[in-house]
């Protein structure tokens, strides 16, 4: 084998070394201390060595350089030594920091350490808010993906604990099947854990998590506390009802105390889109809305769009992937166009969705037209934004500022950048972000710029859903470095003036 | 331009204008004679002049020469003089008898079809039945495509009515939307016509053919009756029951004298596969099933197999498009696999249809075995005969009768044969028989054969419906000649090798 | 049977026979004296009986009423009668000519046409062009739509002649692959007509159309004349050569005069839509480009804005159908993005059709961006035009100023408008306009317009090939009645807003 | 919470730490031992927690209850202690042996691994057979899959090291696009691990392994010696020659010793099918053929039915999905039918793969016939045996049987078995069996069985191809325990008759 070769593989046999050797850190840090670790956004709890050394690759985006697992192994060390409490603590912020720091040059990690976490160090479970009982009503495409995501979530002493799901019955074998539809799935692939079916106790069991499957057509009629459950969110997957009053019938239900719809809402329900407008949840608002998927895609973008150039006004065309709303082949459908063959047939579809980013972004109200076209793919969908700016910018400039807002901005868990002359739709099936800025299509000419937004308009909705809740829930931890580093906002600085 | 190309544009020229020539005569023949003509089962009423010159080309396969126009035209023209009561006349036929006949050494056409049509001549719409009232009771893909044949068939003044369609109402605009479902179909193209919505009398006008849209959800409470229907035959595309008891609901409503089940039949209902065993259904059967789809495919080519070679034992595997009772992605379904998505997985499924050829076919009970996988085509399907014979033939034998069968068989507009190295599924969107052999893929070792059936599971299987429907209403008109022509008679001997 | 429902199949059977009777007198106008009827753009040539039946109910779209065939058959009976020379006669507009001119009130239809048409009257086959040779090089999807075109007016005295199409040699099985091909086509349809393989003459005999297949690779060294083709045009459709030295390699070759490329040309080349700027291509102009499909789709819908709004600038955004020249799955490609698989994934991929409307209509240079979304459907695409107009306007008036110029426009073969709440992209296969703007999908706000316009990329831009060669040809006839009628002219105007 | 679902949450919280505590212990006794652990035939190399859970429950197949974490996470932390030589280790059966062996009674597990697996104590290192050189010649579908399996394998100091890959060059961003496909692909998904590309040594690295990029297009005149490689196994993925005179112009390129065909061989080449007859290999044999993917997924089903039931014939239906060589929509093709649009049809094509089962299995020689007919679906094909048994069954039997073998017996790599209900194509991408039998399917009549048996056409050939590799590499290493445990033979053994 040529040097250079042997040389690479070594290099990588050492770094999986390390990544492995993090594992049981990362994973105890998380269960025994609520503490949640990252790099730059990329979460590290539950991952692979791969998947681990992958995140400190990323890390080059933000830094320039790849961030080493050498260093950062001893430091993830090193905090589970602390009895640190419930915090989100980003690896690579925290290593820059440390790197800049007059601990660095005498290596004294622990007194940075110390200094740096000083709120949280020997807090170990103190003050943690008891997880919160959700419940999901309704089981389709979006109510078993985010049972998916709060499953992978709950082996955190704090934050979302899934109850119980409630559907129609469907029949004898219903349990069996509504396990399975949970265990596989056409698109997403299968459900990473074991999924145990527990006819006794009416029950489905998702790694660990044991979730009552409750039968019932009227959600007032359901005593969640006959389950042991109390004080829920029942998260309304059914779109059966979009208004205040329709939903509230949840609320009569006991053991319940707040509603998430997961479709827009009509009348005065607020439409939250997080990382927009998650702000605005009140003690007060039993009731909230999570918007639609495309709501969820546009308006971060928008709203970075707004804030940084201005928006004079615009138009969003989405090319969506089709939806069981749809009929497979041609048959009748209340809807105008829907009935017609979706796995054959491009379909026009009105959509409320850019008119609804001005519940988020009241500013844009009256500004932005929408309109959609249903495609024969089973999901992701792209939505492309035509504004016409307050001011001129370029096709650099702007993707410059997406692509830095993305990796630092308040918005990077909502607006992705990939530059990439190879991607297509399906590689981003699982994406978490709430929609994806395609730079290499940007278009620019003087004030008017051309957005193509990718989002997985079932994964990145249900993951925007599951930051609502946790949300909702003050389950969301305290974030570590506190301070965004100065050296990133300065970076490419000179570039970006409206940053 | 040289010779040989002027030539065939000549010729092509003089063809074309003789068929255009023959279209207002056959046009009158059908609507002022109820005479309806063809050449060799393939039917001449409402076609263009390229279709008449196709089915006179296809009389080759049968005649090993091309039918020439000049020839029949004549014939044609004859006919329209001679006062004709209600007849179905083969003019290929008629031309094969006559050139044989004495009266052509003579050219005495019109002596010749004298005596060959005797007993219809000068008797134009005498002891014509009155036609008959159809109801579809369900408009989906099955119900919508009988009305488009029912309605091409009006202009005969016996024959089939189509009066009214029920549905249940399904919003402010459905009139429109059944109409529009009618008039586009995104796998059978537009409708051959021109379809109106008439919205004061709640009623689609489909080239002449006035269809009452009546909204009900309770089949005994229509009183058809008040739309001035009578004695009428519905025909049940809901599927919703399938025994005797739940399809007598539509006797008790007012105007109904029968029912005809467009699936198969439960309990001692008689399945019906047309040309198999439809001399069956008594003057006592209300209610009759017209089988499967695939059953339809399956039985006639089983029956013709049987006859001639014997089946000892089989089984038939069915590769299926996928139908509107299956999920577009992944959703709860009370079906084994079918709430798995239809557009993007092979689906295995359970099917009855190959023990349901011994419905119609006794001698096979117990000897054929079935399964069934669901693939994302739109419409056409393929069964797949795996046949253990009484004997043993060649796949050259084999075929040269299954070709014959499908020109001159009693079964000939059952079963179809293709013999072309290039053909696909879509190929056969629109076909009217109810399986097609395709003879290039068979396969025979000793007394093994497998042969492969193509059918258009929607339109194949709604075309042996109509044949049921005009079997049930005394509609089919006498055959001329009477006679088939005595060389083919013979060929379904034990001298078939010889053909 | 009601009495309703009677008049209406009565008053049917009626319209049908008359429309039959109309068949032969139509073909021997067009055969004979090489007299092409229409109505109202629609084609009556070789069409059924129920085509013309349609044509009939179409003008009610011009006229408010149903053009009665009551009134139109004897029209043209009388026209069989005048001897006529070769034209273009539109029967609607005739007939709107005669029931206001002086000679309605005698009756006396006979003068009147004789008035009209005097021009033509006794002059059948004089001064008639030759037909001139077509040659198709390269026989892929649009190569074998061109033939079916082509092949089909082959009727006439006049005009375009299929001589021959060059190919590659595929194989021993190369001859009838092609004619295969051309016989059957998974999203056209088989061809109308029938298909001969004539071996030992090396050709396809195509409804009378002798069709040489030559095999070659070199163009220059292909010798038409030794096939007796003379004078030739040659389509290039293989898009291995899109500027003038690598398309006159086809004018060295003996036999052919004139080139036309069906792709976007490069360098000096003319790219021609047809009826944006046909009129453009000189006596000189050996080689010319007939655009792309979405050139064609675009440029006649945007200079009619043009002419009536002005556009400030704009984006078009194409969803368009998969093409051959993408991976069926992901695998190597020269072209970004275009190697993954097709069948799968929605497909970003530049395109120039937006910047070459310019190449036809100069104003607006630089005006117009352009991209373009490739979705798994096999045929039809959807152009969205997002406009910046010069003034304001509502939706309501821009489609009533759309609709009306497809119907009387002189782009009326080019834009087409639909007005129904269900269409989708299937039911566009086939059409002949280069675009059809879906009007319910229209959305204006102020100056901004954003237009919806379907087209067959495959079958809609064949048709303006084929009127590109007929005018290169000078085999498009004159057409009457020669002044278009008065109501409509002035709609065009400055009054359009009140129409 | 309710007590019960809070047990279930701990006890998994238990297991997932312990699962955790044992990847970076499993990664050492890999890295620095070359020890491969696994359950039951589940490697738990380079996996998540998650993975590793599941395959402790999957042992509950075989062993009637979960295997325990608790238990193995001892074992596995004692194995790392022993200094152990090359080996693979089965964790479940040793922890069985365990349980039943005489140290088990004093929990001396030490003294119990020093006996069973002295033969490799303390040999850490010893007698390791070099990496040896793969060369991937052609770089499509199955090329990339195999680049990602032997990718994964490079941890290991022993083995396959994939050296380069030789393609012809595509354009100036050759190397680019060859990465992007080897790092994102529709079916597959992402590539596990980072990709990047090495421009100035025209190399990809993936995960740590260096691959050189050739561009040549003859096999013969490439020196591979000259970046590094030698005695390498060239594998032949263009299918450009399938016989020895063709593919032994690789062994004459300088550095290669041996070819792997991965497709069927022509003439007299060895067509090998991993479990049943690779050990025909010999040291002489330098070109062999993998077989197809169908004659993969059908063999070892076949050998095992025939050693058990005696296979008197049968034929074999294949379901298959499309692949690259067809064609996206309809152009010329060689093949017969296979121009059609795969994305639109249903396309019958022959196969030899039935045929070609009896040069792996000959006494099956002349027995089995086939066919296939491909689908449009991308990926996972179903393959349909009908069998002519030599004794009577039924299918619980059978379906014992094979469930039985699929977990315990001689072929348990090659041939998977599931259970469910529900299961359907997609749930199969990226499985490694060579096939999947769908036990619910399976229908038994006396003699005649049908088994249907699914596999990924890609990556479960692509596992086998692999498989085949390294035994031609002598690079699997020793297995333990050696003997399968006697419990399992006996287990459910009275049903059983013919194991």
């Amino acid at each position: 084998m040529p040097t250079e070769a042997e040389q690479h593989l070594r290099s990588w046999i050492d770094r999986e070394s390390q990544a492995e050797a993090m594992i049981p850190l990362i994973g105890r840090l998380y269960r025994d201390n609520n503490v949640v670790t990252g790099i730059y956004g990329r979460r590290l709890v539950n991952r692979s060595a791969i998947d681990i050394l992958k995140a400190h690759r990323f890390a080059r985006q933000v830094d320039e350089t790849e961030l080493p697992v050498s260093q950062t192994l001893p430091l993830v060390r090193a905090l589970t030594t602390l009895d640190l409490g419930a915090s989100s603590i980003d690896i690579a912020r925290l290593h820059a920091r440390y790197r800049t720091s007059a601990h660095a040059s005498t290596g004294d990690l622990d007194s940075f350490l110390r200094e740096e976490l000083a709120e949280v160090i020997g807090r170990a479970g103190v003050g943690l808010a008891a997880p919160r009982d959700i419940v999901l009503y309704g089981f389709g495409r979006i109510g078993r993906l985010l049972a998916r995501i709060i499953v992978g979530t709950a082996s955190s002493a704090s934050g979302l604990r899934l109850r119980a799901i409630v559907v129609r019955q469907g029949g004898a074998d219903d349990l069996a099947k509504r396990a399975s539809l949970l265990r596989r799935d056409s698109v997403h692939g299968p459900f990473e854990g074991s999924i145990r079916v527990d006819q006794e106790n009416q029950a489905i069991i998702a790694n660990g998590t044991f979730i009552k499957v409750i039968y019932a057509s009227d959600p007032a009629a359901v005593d969640y506390t006959a389950h042991g459950i109390s004080d829920a969110v029942v998260v309304d997957n059914t779109g059966r009802w979009r208004d205040e009053e329709g939903l509230s019938q949840h609320l009569r239900a006991k053991g319940v105390s707040r509603v998430l719809l997961t479709a827009p809402g009509k009348g005065e329900l607020k439409n939250i889109v997080f990382g927009v407008n998650h702000e605005q949840i009140g003690a007060e608002d039993q009731i909230i809305s999570a918007a639609s998927c495309t709501t969820n895609a546009i308006t971060p973008v928008a709203k970075l769009m707004d804030d940084a150039y201005g928006i004079d006004h615009g138009h969003v065309e989405t090319v969506h992937s089709y939806t069981n709303d749809q009929n497979l082949i041609d048959n009748f459908h209340s809807g105008e166009r829907r009935g017609r063959s979706a796995a054959l047939n491009m379909v026009l579809t009105e959509t409320g969705a850019a008119k609804a980013v001005a519940k988020a972004l009241p500013r844009l109200s009256g500004r932005l037209s929408g309109n959609a076209i249903r495609v024969p793919t089973p999901d992701v969908s792209m939505a492309i934004l035509n504004l016409e700016l307050d001011r001129e910018t370029t096709k650099d400039e702007l993707n410059r500022f997406l692509r830095r807002e993305s990796l630092e901005g308040s918005l990077h868990k909502q607006v992705d950048y990939i530059d990439s002359a190879e991607v297509v739709s399906t590689d981003f099936v699982g994406t978490r972000a709430a929609g994806i800025v395609d730079g290499l299509a940007t278009i620019v000419n003087g004030r008017q710029a051309i957005l193509y937004v990718w989002y997985d308009n079932e994964f990145g909705y249900s993951a925007q859903v599951v930051r609502v809740l946790e949300h909702m829930t003050n389950s969301a931890p305290v974030k570590y470095p506190k301070v965004e580093p100065g050296h990133l906002a300065s970076s490419n600085g000179a570039a970006l003036p409206a940053t």
